[in-house]
């Protein structure tokens, strides 16, 4: 024991040093919330986590998330002591072309860090997917997540406590660095470990408080969460800047690098350079498990109206005999959504998240992480609380495949509060998304298929209300194409989704007046089907682009953007969609209101020939 | 005490009676979820709400928020009881054109709404807001909000029992009503009281666990959750579809309107139709307290490069000075925005809202509803996390004061999960919204004095890295507006914040290579200049804007759109901004990486002239 105990001390020390070297080599980041850790990350890695640094993606491998991810230092000082990164890419920290970043960031050269961390809170509901996936897959793995205590103020924390305790997840380990310094001063509860600790029973988790630099009591600490049933919180009391004399527990030493002088005497109080390496312990050998025989059943196809929303469902359904490593995830509007369809023939696969949605995308990223094809779907208006942790996912290099449903004005009677008309707007902006809209039922299943092979950030927007039938079942959809449902040179008219029944009822109104107008479907608003916009651009002179979405930042833009990429302006553009608050009305009249109805359509283009 | 039952009870009947008839009558809504809450707004209105309903905007009121926004037939039937709309009015449910919509929004012919709901969860951190207005009055009013059982899965929830306990606001009751089923069946937790209470508890409130259909124990409920100390949940022990045996608490009936028989049933089970009418207690006489004298100094002025957050600090801190109104918030980096430079002169208006970034918003609303003018600032990045508040905002004609600091890949060594790049998008996009992005302190000072008066959302966004000063304390910084900063025809480059230094320095360069460029400081995105756009179209035939923000949904977009608004389209726009995710690197290596710095906008000028 007491070798373990110089170990582990020896290990957390060079933790510290490390961290300080690599912040003050960098000019910036986060020394005395890393020192604050070190001890907790040393027992950990050293005796608790079984990892393969080989084979760091390996399903068997246990999995650590640091969700304060301005602690970012002590992962790398922790990585460089197992062995994953030299000293020299330690000390690179920050620097530009390095993937020691600021932040830990899931970049190629860094398959150690699973997802990216630095927008607070996050990393418990992350945690929370990979234990759902470990589960699925019967590998017996653990999770842990280190939380900082000025991040347990979100309530994304709270949602992913909520959810883990509901969900029985077994192997969840939540670490609590309780530091009692934030950004700008103390937190809110000090080190009142008890306070986090009964908040933390009150959601039915296990709890143990500790000393966090008492290295036995950390090394029993997780002992006890690993033999504990259901998911533990280790609420540990730590020093901001635990054994440096000027920093200690220190206020005004938030994320500030050390003069290198400052280095220095911290360096030798500490005890100097140390260069241990150890080799976590291996994972055990698991064979995955596999699902039985999948029903495999053949593509919905479609002869009536049917909500895209509907066919959405139905796809997932379809696919879930055929994919086994799909899995779906709601905030408890399946029904709404047509999850409920998927959960129907794959009630194993499906998560119900109730209504809690930073935890849905956070347990999406979770699950993605460990190699799930994963879905997730709520109404798109509220897609806009996950915003953050889909911009993380992004970060992340996260494959989160969404689907907003409820889109627009179109929902009628619900009122503004459950219209989504800014959702296009938010996924247009993400690095590397892809952004669909379709307009029928045989749209919709061809791209949920697509979306489950597509990389980053996907997300499909659906209707509420049945949509006819445009396609025929072996039409094909590719991502970055259109559809041109009319020919015509007078004018073209550009929609997506429920304005493309619109739109084509506005075109067939002028043809009978002898104006034809093109029509193309825009199913893909990201990346955009250029080729054809411009084409069209330069052939009629005018576009008229309509959606069911605020005019900025969706389908109007993006009509816009790709003009201007693609060579000289000419003509005209008049962007079409909703431009005051909605209220409540049927479909129809809201469709009037916002002038994306037929007749509304028609006197634009009329408008436009002028 | 038998009277008052007997009128508890016959109002709660009408209130479901009536709740029954208008949802019946627009064939859509929650009649079951405002049964469940029938008996909790009938006591409440009829003995504990002081309620002027001729001056629904009184200071003196008490307020209460209908967090579970669905249940908005109940609210409009309370409405209808005390008096404030007509039995027509509240037939007119979700009808077009009528106030009375799906879900509460305050229209300005519903003065007796403060705040929009129906996205869940959110209701709380509004009523915490109008407490701490009323403290900050001394008005001694009371707020009373209404929970739905699913809805406290959001985390957002637990931000604000966290901060209204931290705060120790005294006179906020939140009413849990415990109706056990969600949208698609049961929910987590079913009638477990004692669950929710503990949790609470946990959060330091004050708890009572009632029978929601019990009036008299509902009754002491108000009256000991207003006595006690510090805020009170009471969680109240209901069924949904109350009183009504074909739905009552049976599952399948969420968001069912009855048809005519139905109804005709249930409104005979609940003895029929009443138009009884209550007036609530009269608020007490009340003297809003004013502050002492305010020190006024004069506004900021600089000579020298400084970093727009911290004129935004200082601007606010002179503000300080001149408006008693003025009240700031911040998510626990004030340092960071600069907001500790007005706490340091107004401290008693300052609210530490710690890391909760919806907690900080919902505050913010519900301040303004009170009538205070509300700043609300953190990381541009982490306001990602707050877009339902704010949407929500916006559907609640609220006036939000935003800044988000740290704006782009010009922040450096942190990394991507700090760079604010699609802010502007995501603000664009809001109804009503106005969008600032100052490039210099003088700048910063004029807008955010300007943002003080501007009605609906608007948003600042700040740079991190001081810029230069380009404006004499004396320009005028108009809504709409911009800045033609160098003059020529060779081709414009618009810019706006940090990018306007470097495009001046291209110019300038461009300049010396006899090539005249004009250079436009975009500063308000959002009303954007299209006049000064379009000439400049015209008149350079080039137009190269630069954004630190991603491509999509930015500065670009809104460009491509006023050129698009204005005319037809001639010449050609290049969107310089960020297109590939970032890591860390100092900021001129960023800029110099995304294609923003002077180097790279030389380029694309001399590119796009050829």
């Amino acid at each position: 024991m007491d070798d373990r105990i110089q170990l582990w001390n020896d290990l957390a020390t060079q933790i510290g040093v490390d961290s300080i070297r690599c912040t003050t080599e960098a000019g910036s980041g986060h020394p005395t919330s890393s020192l604050s850790c070190a001890h907790l990350l040393s027992v950990l890695y050293a005796s608790h986590l079984r990892f393969d640094v080989e084979d760091p993606k390996s399903p068997a491998n246990d999995r650590f998330v640091m969700s304060k991810g301005h602690a970012a230092p002590a992962l790398y000082a922790t990585l460089k002591a197992i062995g994953a990164i030299s000293d020299d890419e330690l000390l690179s920290l920050r620097r530009f072309g390095s993937p020691i970043q600021g932040h830990p960031a899931p970049v190629p050269e860094l398959p150690w860090v699973d997802v990216a961390t630095g927008s607070l809170g996050q990393g418990l509901a992350v945690g929370l997917g990979m234990a759902l996936a470990m589960r699925l897959d019967g590998t017996g793995g653990r999770t842990f997540v280190l939380l900082g205590d000025s991040e347990v103020a979100e309530g994304s924390v709270w949602e992913a406590m909520e959810a883990a305790a509901f969900h029985e997840v077994d192997d969840l380990v939540a670490i609590l660095d309780m530091n009692r310094l934030g950004q700008r001063g103390p937190t809110m509860h000090g080190w009142n470990g008890d306070l986090f600790a009964g908040r933390a029973r009150a959601y039915g988790w296990h709890t143990i408080e500790v000393d966090g630099h008492d290295v036995a009591a950390v090394d029993a600490a997780y002992s006890e969460a690993i033999a504990a049933d259901g998911p533990t919180m280790i609420v540990a009391r730590t020093e901001k800047g635990h054994g440096v004399s000027f920093v200690a527990d220190h206020e005004g030493w938030h994320g500030k690098a050390m003069s290198p002088e400052q280095a220095a005497q911290a360096i030798e109080e500490l005890g100097g350079i140390r260069s241990l390496t150890i080799t976590p312990a291996s994972p055990p050998d698991v064979k995955p498990l596999t699902l039985g025989e999948l029903q495999a059943t053949p593509s919905p196809t479609y002869t009536e109206a049917i909500p895209t929303r509907k066919a959405f469902g139905e796809a997932l359904a379809w696919l879930a005999g055929h994919r086994p490593d799909l899995v779906v995830l709601d905030g408890e509007v399946g029904n709404s959504t047509h999850t409920e369809d998927f959960q129907a023939v794959a009630p194993e696969r499906f998560v119900e998240m109730y209504i809690a949605e930073q935890a849905l995308i956070g347990a999406q990223t979770g699950l993605q992480a460990l190699g799930k094809t994963a879905f997730a779907a709520t109404f798109g208006a509220f897609l806009t609380r996950a915003y953050d942790q889909v911009r993380m996912g992004a970060i992340s290099r996260a494959d989160l495949r969404l689907c907003g449903s409820h889109a627009g004005v179109s929902i009628g009677e619900d009122g503004p509060s459950q219209m989504a008309l800014e959702d296009l707007a938010m996924f247009r902006a993400l690095h590397g998304s892809t952004v669909l809209y379709p307009a029928d039922g045989t749209a919709t299943v061809q791209l949920v298929a697509t979306m489950c092979d597509l990389p980053g950030i996907s997300y499909l927007r659906t209707t509420r209300e049945a949509t006819p039938v445009l396609y025929g079942a072996d039409e094909d959809f590719p991502i970055g194409g259109s559809k041109t449902l009319r020919s015509g040179d007078a004018a073209t008219i550009v929609a997506a989704g429920v304005t493309v029944r619109e739109s084509l009822a506005a075109a067939d109104a002028l043809a009978a007046d002898g104006i034809a107008v093109r029509v193309i479907d825009a199913y893909s608003v990201k990346p955009i089907d250029a080729a054809t916009l411009r084409r069209a651009l330069e052939q009629t002179g005018v576009i008229v682009v309509v959606e069911d979405h605020r005019v900025e930042g969706g389908l109007g833009d993006a009509v816009l953007e790709a003009l201007a990429e693609t060579g000289p302006l000419t003509g005209r553009v008049v962007k079409v969609g909703v431009r005051d608050m909605p209220g409540s009305g049927t479909p129809d009249e809201m469709r009037a209101w916002a002038g994306i109805d037929a007749a509304s359509i028609m006197a634009r283009v009329r408008g436009s020939l002028a």
